[in-house]
């Protein structure tokens, strides 16, 4: 059916699907003419056709009480694996998750690609993913319970094979993260989102989840246009501490949200600590009065009323939605870069698999980025337009 | 069942196929005691085992009208993504199809090897292979009417992983390409097919169809054997305009087929310009009587009346095939190689899933090619022998 | 189902089924400061988690007599094909299998990973590794009768990508497998297993089965340390012979087992031949009083007679199990090192799914290991500690 290919024992006891997802990208950019900064080298956004996701996913259930799910990315002619877990949920007040999985932090993180009204994360993404997306790990996730979730987990690295560039010297980093959230309005239509996440990470030499060569915080204006605006490492990083603040709104057709990271980077040697923030506020409009879902602390994608259909008339649903989003990698003596950007986008759900996404967005005010205009100068502006055929099931 | 595991819901409207293939081939070859031109280095053909192709593919139709493939090739211990589209139908008239796909261009090239009578394409497709194979476009195809065909698609470049080699400085190629095809004949057991064809590809510096460092023409007598008799590069080029003739016909149990290419490299920096061509023929009998298939301007390999069993003496279907091809891909002072090679093959269908093929391919007539004999002359003549077992379902 | 996700038609003449597993390690090793030898590079085994496996399959039968599989691991972020063959039943009292499989030798060897005891393979694996695992080939088995089973198997390299470094001067390697097993007694409960196996393999230039810089042995203390205590490479090698030998037995919850590998190594150029060889012997107590199985010369794991679940009550199956094992690859004057380990494991089967294992390996009587202490002594004894969360189907 449209949740892709399900098979359930009669007493449900076990249950199998097979999924997956294509998001086919087209990206052109204007205004990308610059040098990468201090030098002389020519750098200009990368314009075509990619894959930004290709993948497939095995889940299922096993007496009862025992999920897991394999998926699988093959975007880039490669394998990146994602959500590769077994869990249990035969305690019934909690779930436990022992593999890889995104760790409890920021609401837009936690949000699939499938549901994000954007086709990319904001710009306080940046601070976010290299730290706190998918690692292996130990999550406990709380049943929701009047308007409470609540996630506490303990992980390693990523999945990333463990080859050591010669002499090897040094275990893992390790992490904790933990988000809880309340809604103390949760209708079908109507809903009032807060969270609160936290995350330390002490990171080590083989540290995979960090580079070993620092945190790596990068801004690429889209997935394949190779041009970074934000490209810094930070170095010698004794620990990272962060704190991710969220609060979202839901009034039938309308949705608004925000988020806020702060990130403070603990340094060795004699290295100045740093922090570091960013944040975001979004707000999306269906046209045609479909909501978006909520549950257990998450959104999702609207589904449309009336599916589009050439011979009958069907429109599907049709979303307007708008972010401004900032991040500021400027602290003291270290400039990581600051910068501002806009993105308006024009989504049509065809059907409840089915999407295509029109994106248009200028990053500005930017300060210590790191490319500048071939004559040395400040960058001005950069436009990037993505247009996205999506199925998910 | 023997189309692999299919499902669909009983209105028709969501349907769900789990594919695959394996050949795994077995390669000896003669006459290979070669070196590298205007070298003393010594090659020679690797002979051994090898998967040509593992694929895993699923396919599947949503909401009636919409369509996908995910499909896979897991051959080479590593992922190469072949056809990966989304496709609405719902128009009626023509199908629209967004992702990665083969170009509109050859019967040859767009016959799945599962169904291509030699183990590998003719000499023919050396000069296609690097241009008109799978890209990431949007794709029109008519509805087959009257035995009319025609196709026509815009086209970036292919899934290959995004990652320029350090200072980026260009956009993706892009492409058009058409094929229309006719069939004045089109009965179960006999057909004449006519088809024409032609490509336009503008490469651009960062361009993955084309390799950045020119267009790479390569012809491998096998596909492990390492010993390429045709290996070159052309760089600087404008554009690339390619037209492809073909005819073919179905008698009962015998077809015969012939395809010619010929392809146009227009040159920037006041390189010349240069026009290389290539050719093949084939015929095929099936000993067993059994014909091979055709639908919308495709054709198919044959079903065996009866299948093989060791026990209840069926026979499978034998078929018998030759096959001559050409390339020339020398044109005044450019002396890319020029050569010809003969194929005769033995197929042995044992049931609709199961093929056992055995190729023996002679090159000759080789100016210019890409190795000399150890001793500086021209090569005389290369054999390659091909044991195949093939799955497909 | 609990097998997985599994179809049959209604006479059973087409099968189809999706199989996968998980191994979730997280590892932690102490006694690991050492520096390589004749070196000051300092190395320690790398602590952490990691993926041990990640697969899928897909299985089926094709028109009763045609099996297949295709298996790929996914576990370090890149694809490893396993099992890819097609395989003949018709016959009936022998199988043919074409594609990639387990070459015959060795019990521990042939044992699926899911069902070994331990978390790795023992010390005796590192002579058998590099040289009788997976390969292309043609295998035959025959049918199990009176407790006696036969295989034979001609096989070419591995599917690794058959792309040569520079040029290209030789063909694949070529080995002969042959495994004979009996078993005198054989009931559920009560088995008596004796095996022995013969291995011939005359590698080539371009062998990638043994690596064309040598025959590689290696003894990595877990699969994500990266300390390898043995690791050395035999080079010029003629031909390689081996011989195995084994013994087992069951009685209800007791399991014992042993077995020796001796390998000769012939070299060419006046190389001085080689004799190497390895041992274990291991014993496992089912404390819930289950029994391993036993099928056609092969072992499997315990199914627990009731199932853990934390609502009604149920333990799973507890296997307490321990091993010791030995490698020498020391001859005259060739020093590839010598050593024992001895491994404990405590393993809890919740269900026929779902495993959860703990390691603790200590290695120690090391002479001419591939490290050496700080001081350049011979290093004493290393340890490590493996945790395993199963998910198999």
């Amino acid at each position: 059916d449209k949740k892709g290919l399900n098979f359930e024992t009669k007493d449900k006891n076990f249950k199998f699907k097979l999924g997956g997802r294509i998001q086919a990208d087209a990206n052109y950019s204007s205004n990308d003419n610059f040098v990468t900064a201090g030098t002389n080298n020519h750098v200009e956004a990368n314009d075509g056709t990619e894959f930004r996701r290709a993948r497939i996913d095995f889940t299922g259930t096993f007496f009862k009480d025992w999920n897991f799910k394999t998926q699988a990315d093959f975007a880039d002619n490669g394998v990146a694996m994602k959500d590769l877990f077994i869990q249990y949920t035969g305690l019934g007040f909690m779930s436990a998750t022992v593999g890889q999985q995104k760790q409890n932090f920021s609401r837009e993180l936690l949000e699939s690609s499938n549901d994000l009204m954007f086709a990319e994360r904001s710009l306080m993404n940046v601070l976010n993913a290299p730290v706190v997306d998918r690692a292996i790990g130990l999550n406990l996730q709380s049943e929701a319970k009047k308007g409470y979730t609540a996630a506490l987990g303990i992980y390693g690295d990523t999945i990333t094979a463990n080859k050591p560039a010669a002499p090897n010297k040094g275990d893992e980093g390790w992490a904790i993260s933990g988000r809880a959230t309340y809604a103390p309005i949760e209708e079908k239509t109507k809903v009032v989102h807060l969270g609160v996440a936290g995350n330390y990470r002490a990171p080590n030499a083989d540290d995979k989840v960090l580079d070993s060569s620092g945190v790596h915080y990068v801004y690429e204006t889209n997935h394949m246009s190779n041009l970074n605006l934000i490209d810094t490492r930070v170095t010698g990083v004794n620990n990272i501490k962060m704190m991710g603040l969220e609060a979202a709104g839901l009034y039938g057709p309308v949705s608004v949200g925000a988020e806020y990271t702060r990130t403070w980077l603990d340094r060795k040697n004699g290295g100045t600590n740093l922090e570091l923030d960013g944040w975001y506020a979004d707000a999306a409009w269906t046209i045609t009065g479909e909501s978006r879902h909520y549950k257990q602390g998450r959104f999702y994608k609207v589904d449309p009323a009336k599916n589009f259909s050439f011979k009958n008339g069907g429109l599907g649903a049709w979303e307007l939605a708008a972010r401004y989003s900032d991040a500021d990698l400027n602290d003291g003596a270290f400039r990581g870069g600051k910068m501002s950007n806009v993105t308006v986008a024009l989504n049509w759900y065809l059907n409840s698999n089915i999407r295509i996404m029109g994106d248009y967005t200028r990053a500005f005010n930017m300060t210590d980025a790191a490319v500048t205009t071939v004559t040395g100068g400040k960058p001005d502006t950069n436009d990037t337009f993505t247009i996205r055929t999506q199925l998910a099931y």
